[in-house]
């Protein structure tokens, strides 16, 4: 019987009452922590499902390489910001899944071009390595624009390299979804709302209520969601941690880009994110092969992970010359295939930015065959 | 015998030396015009023969029509300029021969969007038609670009619309040539320097000294001149005009493209500035044909002029809608092609710019076969 105002409980009452009620409360543990471990199982199960399936619905990966000193010589700071927008819709557009920036020129003296990386941004930098300040800042804008809007006020707090982010294009990206999109899953932001020990954390997934997930993550954890069906009498909406990869693999939808930051051109190819690294390695050249017969010769070979390079304002020769470790001088030495993907070009010079829209435009036909033919 | 100024001459030793003087400079300017007909004979022959291999090295045109609409939406007239420049990069660097500027909107009112227009700009455009605002800043800033740098200040006076022209990237196109180039053919500006009757015009092509062309032409005048060796004993390069394909009839080399002005859809297609109009319309949208499956089908037909179409923010829908003319709903009723040239897209929306670069690097292997198994 419960304690009231008017009446109180003796004592022996009282320690009955406590003891039978931790019975109860643990045994509501027990059977908790037994649902999560099914739940949990049947997430990792769904999963694995999910991951067989990215083998019929994406086969390999994209990864695009970009060298920072473009930002550098952008003739104003919105026209920089705008520019770093200009990769960020490209990689969108062609559903890149890896964005590299790296940098082209090489740290001459830690004067202030260079920095020390502040923010943690997951971008497989350790943070003692001084880094190119326009590669963190290209780095934050591309992050920054494929966060969904909902998110952006969790991971991007105001800073200098994002001053001009009302002037960038939105990517329209697939997985920025609104209110009333009614999608299988979400990407969400672990809230730092406490939560019985054992529930799970709350997730903000950009609905009105936040959906409660089966672990119990850190606060501010960015994570991606799978939606479940509310357990019945529960208004709580359910939901499981996936990995990043899963939405697309599931559904096919494009779900977004990592970012990653190299020190150098010899960084993209030696700290690849893939075991085994990229099994397909393009650099870009006006003095490349001509594309064209590419196409008559067949096309690319199958691959697991593609990465494709640019240069900057001197070529991948230029980004070459700067790199600490490779000693050759010829860039299409370090490539599998060194193309010109716009042959017979009518200005003297294609800009980096043009050249990626250009080129993955040239490339999308041969990686499509592949993706299909290699289906499974 | 001459005049001097301490013996005075006589009059019949005057009035002869006069008759003399005059009989000998009317030879002289009978030789000079028989020699500027022989050479004007020449340059008309060396420009027939030149026609010729239009055939060989240059057989199709290309035309983009883009709409002005999407100046409107930039966000600054920075971005406004920089937009414009994004467009004429594109088309310089696929060798487009004509840009189309169309209104995709529609006069809706004689409102600030739309004035009469002011500059001369050889358009094609009737000068009593008002014409929206930004299809004019957009022409401007295309012919701006596509002018010679040594140009410029003849033909571009200080102007609202190029007041940010300073951000813009040049064109690097290969007609800009450097003084210390050494070229056939140049672009100039027929000066206003006095020369004899008969004599022919000078002309300003950006070297130290003007050229000597065989007519006479009004000052002020945009020409393209062949240089010709300088004539034995004379220290003026000489020069003859020629049509602004002849360059590239003539050597392959990419003159830079044409600006039309059309102030509806249906006039991108009315006013075409060949006989016979465009033989090949292609239209662009996200709702077109998979372009992969005419690749797959034989790609192109042979033509001789080639039109790709663009839509602004609302799609060639919008500029159907806006056409006062065209009573059609379905745009790809219009063209000849309807293409969806980025298949399979990852953003839910691709942008006009983007789109150009995109869709040319997809038609460009398609254009290139048709230009070559045409040739003759
Ligand atoms: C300004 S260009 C560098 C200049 C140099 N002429 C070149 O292409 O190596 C910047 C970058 O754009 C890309 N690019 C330019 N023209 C290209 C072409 N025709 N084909 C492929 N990539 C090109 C390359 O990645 C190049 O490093
Ligand atoms: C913002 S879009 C217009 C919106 C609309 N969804 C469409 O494509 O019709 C602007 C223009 O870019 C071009 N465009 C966009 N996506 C395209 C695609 N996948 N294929 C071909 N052209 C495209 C079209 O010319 C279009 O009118």
């Amino acid at each position: 019987m419960p304690p009231t105002r008017d009446k109180p409980m003796d004592k022996t009452a009282w320690k009955k009452m406590k003891e039978s009620r931790k019975a109860v409360k643990e045994m509501k543990m027990l059977r908790q922590v037994a649902k999560l471990e099914k739940a949990a199982k049947a997430a990792e199960a769904a999963q694995n499902n999910q991951e067989e399936n990215v083998r019929s619905l994406k086969r390999s990966t994209l990864s695009i390489a970009i060298p920072s000193s473009i930002l550098e010589n952008a003739q104003s700071p919105e026209l920089r910001t705008y520019l770093a927008g200009q990769i960020a819709r490209a990689a969108c557009v062609f559903k890149v899944d890896e964005v590299v920036v790296f940098d082209d020129i090489g740290t001459c003296a830690p004067n202030d071009v260079t920095f020390q990386i502040e923010a943690a941004a997951d971008s497989g930098v350790d943070h003692k390595t001084p880094i190119r300040r326009s590669c963190v800042q290209m780095a934050r804008i591309l992050q920054y624009l494929e966060c969904p809007q909902y998110l952006r006020r969790f991971f991007f707090p105001l800073h200098k390299d994002l001053q001009y982010a009302g002037l960038l294009n939105p990517l329209d990206a697939p997985h920025h979804l609104r209110q009333d999109d009614d999608f299988p899953f979400r990407e969400g932001v672990v809230s730092n709302q406490p939560t019985k020990q054992g529930r799970g954390s709350l997730v903000n997934v950009g609905l009105t209520r936040d959906v409660l997930i089966d672990r119990q993550l850190e606060a501010g954890l960015r994570v991606t969601v799978k939606l479940l069906p509310p357990k019945e009498g529960s208004k709580k909406m359910q939901g499981c941690v996936v990995t990043p990869q899963t939405p697309e693999a599931v559904t096919g939808r494009y779900w977004g880009y990592s970012v990653r930051l190299a020190s150098s051109l010899s960084a993209v190819f030696s700290q690849a994110p893939y075991s085994g690294g990229y099994d397909l390695t393009l650099g870009t050249s006006d003095k490349g092969e001509n594309i064209d017969e590419l196409v008559l010769s067949g096309g690319l070979p199958t691959h697991q992970h593609a990465l494709v390079v640019f240069g900057g304002l001197a070529g991948l020769e230029g980004a070459l010359e700067a790199d600490p470790v490779i000693q050759v001088d010829d860039p299409s030495l370090l490539f599998d295939y060194y193309f010109n993907t716009c042959p017979d070009q009518g200005s003297r010079t294609i800009r980096t930015e043009e050249a990626l829209l250009i080129s993955l435009a040239a490339l999308r036909p041969l990686l499509v065959q592949v993706n299909s033919s290699n289906g499974s």
